[in-house]
């Protein structure tokens, strides 16, 4: 085992025999197997990415050429040699790092990615950018399979051959998206590895890339001979590279999907920690099977993450043809979701806040102005999202409930979240997309089986001089809120807003009569948002108006608690500020 | 020369011999040439595309069978062929029709279309929910070369490849997008022209297609042979057409780019009708020319509109590789950008503004995450942008200024364009867009040099009681505004924003001094927009707010005048709100 508190640098690399580097590899696995275990992450990624990373480091001279990772989540063995091992070896600075490519950390990384299919547009750039300085050095990009098959990836692919230079776009083919691969292109992928790269179709060659294939992508000897091959080369060149998701590590290799992203683990068996409460997951899967099973033109679509919304490969197995990944591609999700609505169906499109921003086009042209009546089922809005800087959920709002003839929907428990769901799919009127509660919550109100009458709110509580409208999960807060105001003595009206795409004005007029102050409260941008729509419709009235929700600002694995507190989202903070 | 009146729907084409159908083809150009002629519009790819439409509907049983038409704006022939006639013949009715496909003028029409590459999802979609209701029909998209290259398209063609059923891509390759094609696809399907169809690299076969290669594209025999081969194909075919742009008329044929898209034109010689009148085009063409000359570095990039940038062929021979074109990829215009930031260029990125919301996700990721100092230069945002309801010019305030990190500035009149568009290129602290002025105005106010105290309001001029903010060109509304209420004896504030992006809390605090009312107006729409800031700032102050802007509508083809006035951004209605 190689003392890793050496490996300063790439530089530290060179020099090194294959024995030496195969050495190495092993001892990365190790410390990294250890840390993945305790902290979890990005877990079969990263094994498999593992020797192709040494040899990128060994070949190529970074900084000065450059190698942008696509997504980014495969870049842990990247950290490690470029100066951020300790982050691996001291559990004390396991948090140290993030767990994607970060600028901020060290000039080995050029981009904070995290969203898939960029990394070949961004080298492109920075390939531009070289020739136009008129410098030399390599450009590398490195995507993975499942990338490719978004279109940006394609439009990068597209515009990278035409470049009269260097480009090396490293593919890693471990088969598999974050769940199996789902598009035609890997049939493609599939036969180009089982004819060792030599099948006359060639998807790449196609593109005007110049093709190197290695078969044995996780064999060190193979990838050094095929990167100093390439390096320095005057073309665009694709180097396919046929890796092992999970190298190293039996259970990873055996259950790729599960160790994707991986929960800690008990490194003899496997084992993961996971918890046993019912999800928002389980909520949706099994509503929609039952739904499935009960009208055969109902279909769920996945922009390649089935595990998000709860389709275990069994439940993908149940629900048969009527569950549809179209792989890492939410345009295509959406188009093609409008194009079912229009056929009769009842798409409904599960997909993750952060990533639905991928296709506001598809939402605005493709399904708004035709008012097809596609479903989402936002996941992982709101502050109780991801909390990684690439995944923020909280703009969501801006993003949906701008777009006309979308209606956007915050439940505010999971029993309101299946009632909305349900008459979403029923309904045929109006595209619809259902914000999934932040947090697990329960109640006994009753809730209506139609939300056709738009924008209509439900009043909590009824009381006078200040009322809060709280949106979705906010509404737990608000009436912690009114409960100890009551305690004081206070009465204050609760508001559901339910819609988060417009008003009801009736109610906002009828507050005036003895409200003199409105508080909104959204777990979502402020700007854009929820609030500011109140805010202009009561501007030129008596009425005050105070907004609570987050800043208009990108964090990096913020404290959940230290941004509700700096939203003004706690129940302290209501009656703070209805008391000041 | 038939007459054509009796064309009431595709069935009166069945039973028709080749030789009624040519002239029938001869008669519907002469017709349609006639009206663009006097009415301009999408003159090359109607021309180019005339007899395959014809094929089309002679071949299949539309609406059974269904065509989808990307960017649908190569229909009208299929309008003329449906049942609209009319519209084509009798001038009083040219405008009885939309410009693309719209289901509200015919049961012939599946989607209201008009952005690129969404073709193949959206009848992917239809062939799906086919499938999934067990009926049998053939389901055509139609795509042009162009639009190919768009990322959406591409996933659409990845996700269509799939079905284990009828699928029918027509390509329409006339060799162009709007101007020449950019891309290394585009020299696959150069191969495949050259080769007859018989390369062995085919982009296509390497997706998984069936693949059909019609080599005269505009000849009658050819393509109903062609169509009547993969009809009722149970399997996904591409039907590749070699078709010539604006075919039948020399100079459509000549300059296949300038009749793109034509203004009314002399039918004999091809002159086309236009103002000499300087506009924001040439503006921006010549100040980046004389950038790009005296910096190196300094780059324009397009996606596929380098008209609507006013680059030429001649000057973009001028840039030579200071002008980028990507063809019609925005997410990858954007994504370029930001590694062409990071690697030290300065890249401008001219964009209409309906477009750029195909790139929200690289805006937000790939750039603001980054604080990659990428250049936005924002083309026909607002009422006076372009009135098509697939492209509407009032969603772009509330897609940029809402994301963290974008600095959006509305200059107000040229020579503050100018100023702000050479501050945006010369720092490199912010991503910065600009929004070209709606209306062509001039000021001899004098304009900062640099615009880094970010959200720094111009107080036009000083009054009281009321304050009116006016982003962009609404300012010389709020002028005159305040000119008529001047005569009356009332000094209002005028304000100039500058940035879209942010407020002046600074200005907006002074301002609670001496003024009760702030009215602001900005020409897009209203949620999400500017005003909502402004309303939200004072929404807890004694200070009054009244926004004033576009509902949050999806209009087609309107009157600008009517929606100046609905939204409130007259000087009129500006008076008469301060005076009721």
């Amino acid at each position: 085992m190689i003392d890793l508190k050496n490996i300063k640098s790439p530089a530290d690399l060179k020099g090194k025999s294959l024995s030496e580097l195969e050495e190495l590899a092993e001892s990365l696995r190790t410390v990294l197997l250890r840390k993945l275990s305790v902290h979890g992450g990005h877990t079969g990624p990263n094994l498999g990415f593992l020797e192709a990373t040494v040899a990128l480091h060994y070949v190529f001279n970074s900084p000065v050429d450059k190698i942008v990772y696509d997504v980014s989540h495969q870049s842990y063995v990247h950290k490690m040699l470029t100066g951020r091992i300790d982050a691996f070896i001291d559990p004390t600075k396991y948090d140290t790092v993030t767990g994607y490519t970060n600028p901020g950390e060290s000039e080995h990384d050029f981009f904070t990615i995290g969203h898939t299919s960029t990394a070949v547009s961004l080298a492109g750039g920075l390939a531009v950018a070289r020739d136009m300085k008129g410098e030399t050095a390599n450009i590398i990009a490195v995507v993975g399979d499942g990338s490719l098959g978004g279109g940006e990836a394609f439009e990068g692919l597209d515009t990278g051959a035409t470049l009269k230079s260097n480009f090396i776009i490293v593919v890693n083919d471990n088969d598999m998206s974050i769940a199996e691969n789902h598009g035609s292109m890997y049939d493609n992928l599939r036969l180009l590895r089982e004819t060792d790269g030599k099948a006359a179709d060639n998807f790449f060659k196609t593109l005007g890339y110049d093709y190197l294939y290695v078969p044995y992508g996780n064999d060190l000897k193979s990838l050094i001979a095929a990167f100093e091959r390439v390096k320095d080369t005057d073309r665009p060149v694709v180097v396919h590279l046929n890796t092992q998701k999970g190298k190293g590590f039996a259970p990873a290799e055996a259950n790729r999907e599960m160790f994707h992203y991986a929960a800690p683990f008990n490194l003899e068996t496997g084992a993961m920690s996971g918890s046993d409460a019912e999800g928002y997951d389980d909520i949706f899967s099994n509503f929609m099977l039952a739904r499935m099973q009960a009208n055969k033109l109902v279909a769920v679509i996945t922009a390649g993450t089935p595990g998000v919304l709860g389709f275990t490969p069994q439940k993908r197995h149940q629900a048969g043809s009527q569950f549809i990944d179209v792989g890492i591609a939410e345009q295509e999700a959406v188009a093609l979701a409008s194009g079912m609505a229009k056929g009769g169906c009842r798409p409904v499109f599960g997909v993750v806040s952060s990533f639905i921003q991928r296709a506001y086009d598809q939402l605005s042209q493709d399904v708004a102005i035709n008012g097809n009546p596609v479903v989402l089922n936002i996941f992982y809005g709101g502050i109780n999202g991801m909390t990684d800087v690439t995944h923020l959920g909280w703009f969501d709002i801006a993003l949906i409930s701008n777009i006309p003839g979308w209606v956007y929907l915050a439940p505010t428990c999971k029993e309101e979240y299946v009632s909305m769901l349900d008459w979403a799919i029923k309904q045929t009127s109006h595209p619809v997309a259902v914000r999934v509660p932040g947090i697990m919550a329960s109640s006994k109100r009753e809730f209506p089986a139609d939300y056709s009458e738009l924008n209509k709110s439900e009043v909590v509580t009824n009381g006078s001089d200040v009322a809060v409208i709280a949106a979705g999960t906010c509404l737990q807060v608000a009436m912690e809120a009114a409960d100890t105001l009551r305690a004081q003595g206070k009465n204050i009206t609760v508001v559901n807003p339910r819609y988060l795409s417009g008003l009801d004005v009736e109610l906002l007029d009828s507050l005036k009569d003895n409200h003199q102050l409105v508080i909104t409260m959204e777990d979502a941008v402020l700007d854009g948002g929820f609030g500011e729509k109140v805010a202009r419709y009561y501007g030129d009235s008596d009425m005050k108006v105070k907004c609570c929700g987050v800043k208009k600002e990108f964090l990096d694995r913020y404290n959940v608690s230290e941004v509700m507190v700096a939203s003004g989202l706690t129940a302290d903070s209501i009656v703070a500020l209805i008391n000041s």
